[in-house]
C-alpha cells in the first residue's frame, strides 16, 4: 500500500502555467478594471492551472461525506454521544442534516462513506467501507495501525477518482473528531494543544479541559513523527481524516478543484499537502470555521476563506456555498465581454461622443 | 416630495418579533449543535422578522442598478472616462459587464435604470428616470438642487416597490461615485476625508492626491449638515447614491431582504439607515469592498461582510452571490430534520444501542 500511494503522489501533477497565463491575459481583457474581481479572477486562473482549459463549468457538484467513531469518545471529550455519528451518517442520505439539506436545495450530488462506524450500517444508501468499528481509544495507544491508515487514505483516493464531478467538497461526520484533528494539528504544526483545539460540537468547561489534557497525553504516549503524515494519522488521527485526505489527493489526482470546509477538512487537507506540496495548487477554501484551529491549518497552506459565517457544523456544510463561489468566477470569465467586445455600436460611440460634451 | 418621504419612512415597519422568535425556537430545535451554522442561522431568524413567516424562499431575486453621471469628474479624480459610464450602463443590459454577467449565470433578474447618465441612452432596456445629464462639480458647488435629491430618492424608492422578487440588491454604475461616496460618507460619520477614501477604479498617486484634496474642498465649499441626509445627498452626492438610498428604503417599506453591494451601496444603505434607523434590520450585506471607507460605513450600521473576495467592481456584483448564501440560510431552516424529526427507525435505534456496547 506504501508504494500504491507514493505511485498516487507521484501522478499529482503540477498546475497548467500555459492555461494560467492564458487566464491572466483573458483577465487582463475582460472590461473592468485590472484586478477588481479580486479572489474570483483568482479562483479563475487557478482553475485554469487545474484543468488546463481557460474557460471552465463547475456546474457538477459533489461533497463526499466520511463518516467514522473514535475510541477517544470514552474520555468524555465530547458533547454528544457516539451514538450521533450513526444517526447522523444515516441522515446525512435523507438530506435530514445540514450539509445534506443544502446539498440537496443546491442539487449537488453527495457521497457518504462508512470507513468506521461503530454500528453495522444496513443502509444501502451509505457506501460501506468500513475499516473497523471505530478507532482505538488514543490516550490509551495508537488509534489504528499504519496499514489501517493506508487503507483508509486510499478509500478516501478511489472515492475521489470514482466521484463523477467537476468540483469535489471533502466533509465529515464523527463523534470525537475534533479531538483527533487537534491533536494531529498540533503535531504536524509542532504548536501547543491549547493554541489548536477548541470547543468542538460545545463541550462544557469542564470537558474543555479534559479534551486538552487528553489530546496532550495521546501525543505524549503515542511520539508521532512529524514527519510521517501516515503515522501521525494512525497514532492520533481517525479513520475519518485519513480518508479525506485521500480524497484531496484523489480529487487533485484527476485534475479538479476540492473544496475544504471547516476545521476537519483543513487538518485532512493539511495532512495532503504535506503529502505532496502541489495538492496546494487544487486546494479551494469555503467558510471560515469558528473552531480555533481552522486559521492555523490554513495558514500553513497560505489559504484564506471566502465565507464569514460563524459555522462550525462540520459534516461539508461550507462546501455547497463556496461551490456558488466557484461558479460565479466561472461565469465572470466565460461570461463578460473584453474591453473590444464591450465597446457598443456606432450608433452609441457618436453619442458618447456627443455625450462627453453635454455640459449638466 | 418632503413629505412623501416622511410618509415612506414612516411606512417602514420594526421587524416581526413573534415571527423572529418562532425562527430562533425551530433553530433550536433543528438536529444540530445550538448555533453551529451561525450566520445562517442569523439570516433565516433575520427574514422571519422581515417577512412574518419562519420559512422563507428567496429564490426570485433582483439586482437594481443605478446609473448616473458626475459633475466632479472634470477634477480628474478617477481612472476612467465618464463615457465609460454609458457604454457599461448599456453593457449591463446585455450581461456584459461583471455584475451582469453574474446575473445572467445564475437566473437573477436585473433592471439597470438612469438616473442621470450624461448622454441620452436610446435603448428601451435601459429604464428612463434622468434627473439631469450628470451632476453638478461639488468642488464647485451643489452636486444637485434639493428637489433633485428627493427626486432621484423617490425614484429609488418606486424602482424597488414596483420591482417582483423576494430579494433586491443594489447596485451602480457611475465614472466618479467613489468620490461622491466618499463625501458623503465623511459627512455623515464627521471622520477625516483620508480615512474614507480609496482609489476606486485604480487612479496614479497623483490623481488619488487630487481625488481627496477635492472631496476637502467639496464638503468645505458646500457645508452639508449632517444630520440631513438629504442636504448631504444634494451637495456632495449623487444621482446614483440618492436613489440608491431611496431603493433601501423601498424594499424595507415593503417587507422585503436588501442586499448591500460594495462600497458606494454601503453608504446608500447609511444614508437611508440615518434617514429610518429601522431599515437596518432589512440590510442584507455582501462582499468585504476593498475600498477603504466600506468597513468604515458597514461598523456604522453594525454589519459584517459575508464574503472575502478582495472585490472591488461594484456595479451589484457582490450581490448574486449572497443571495446564494440567503438560499442557503432557507435551505437549512425549510429543509434540516429537528431533534425529534432526526430519530432513526427502531431497527437502527437497535443498531444504535448495539453499536455503543461494540468495543473497537
Amino acid at each position: 500500500m506504501e508504494e500504491l500511494l507514493e505511485q498516487i503522489l507521484a501522478a499529482i501533477e503540477q498546475p497548467n502555467r500555459e492555461a494560467m497565463e492564458a487566464a491572466r491575459r483573458r483577465q487582463a481583457q475582460l472590461a473592468k478594471p485590472p484586478g477588481s474581481l479580486g479572489r474570483l479572477e483568482d479562483f479563475s486562473v487557478q482553475l485554469a492551472g487545474i484543468t488546463g482549459k481557460v474557460h471552465n463549468e463547475v456546474k457538477k457538484q459533489h461533497l463526499l461525506v466520511f463518516a467514522a467513531d473514535n475510541g477517544v469518545v470514552e474520555e468524555g471529550v465530547s458533547s454528544a454521544p457516539q451514538s450521533v455519528t450513526l444517526q447522523q451518517t444515516i441522515n446525512l442520505t435523507r438530506a435530514k442534516t445540514g450539509a445534506s439539506a443544502l446539498t440537496k436545495y443546491f442539487g449537488c450530488g453527495i457521497t457518504v462513506c462508512d470507513v468506521g462506524v461503530n454500528a453495522e450500517i444496513r443502509d444501502s444508501a451509505v457506501v460501506d467501507c468500513k475499516i473497523a468499528y471505530g478507532t482505538q481509544n488514543i490516550a490509551e495507544g495508537p488509534a489504528m495501525t499504519r496499514e489501517q491508515a493506508l487503507t483508509a487514505l486510499l478509500t478516501g483516493v478511489r472515492m475521489a477518482q470514482e466521484t463523477e464531478a467537476d468540483v469535489i467538497g471533502i466533509g465529515e461526520m464523527g463523534i470525537g473528531n475534533t479531538t483527533t484533528s487537534s491533536a494531529v494539528l498540533s503535531v504536524l504544526l509542532g504548536e501547543e494543544v491549547e493554541k489548536v483545539t477548541g470547543r468542538g460540537g460545545g463541550v462544557t468547561d469542564e470537558s474543555f479541559l479534559t479534551k486538552k489534557r487528553v489530546i496532550r497525553e495521546a501525543i505524549s504516549i503515542n511520539h508521532p513523527d512529524p514527519k510521517d503524515v501516515i503515522d501521525v494519522l494512525a497514532k492520533v488521527g481517525g479513520f475519518d481524516i485519513a480518508a479525506m485526505c485521500g480524497a484531496f489527493l484523489g480529487t487533485a489526482a484527476t485534475h479538479r478543484p476540492v473544496v475544504i470546509d471547516g476545521f476537519i477538512s483543513a487538518v485532512a487537507a493539511l495532512c495532503a499537502v504535506r503529502l505532496c506540496p502541489v495538492v496546494q495548487n487544487y486546494l479551494i477554501p469555503s467558510h471560515a470555521s469558528y473552531e480555533i484551529g481552522y486559521q492555523l491549518a490554513m495558514e500553513a497552506m497560505d489559504l484564506q476563506p471566502i465565507l464569514m459565517l460563524g459555522m462550525r457544523l462540520g459534516e461539508g456544510s461550507g462546501c455547497p456555498i463556496a461551490f456558488k463561489v466557484l461558479e460565479a468566477a466561472c461565469a465572470v470569465i466565460n461570461g463578460m465581454a473584453t474591453f473590444d467586445e464591450a465597446g457598443i455600436n456606432d450608433e452609441y460611440l457618436d453619442e458618447i461622443r456627443e455625450g462627453d460634451k453635454f455640459t449638466p
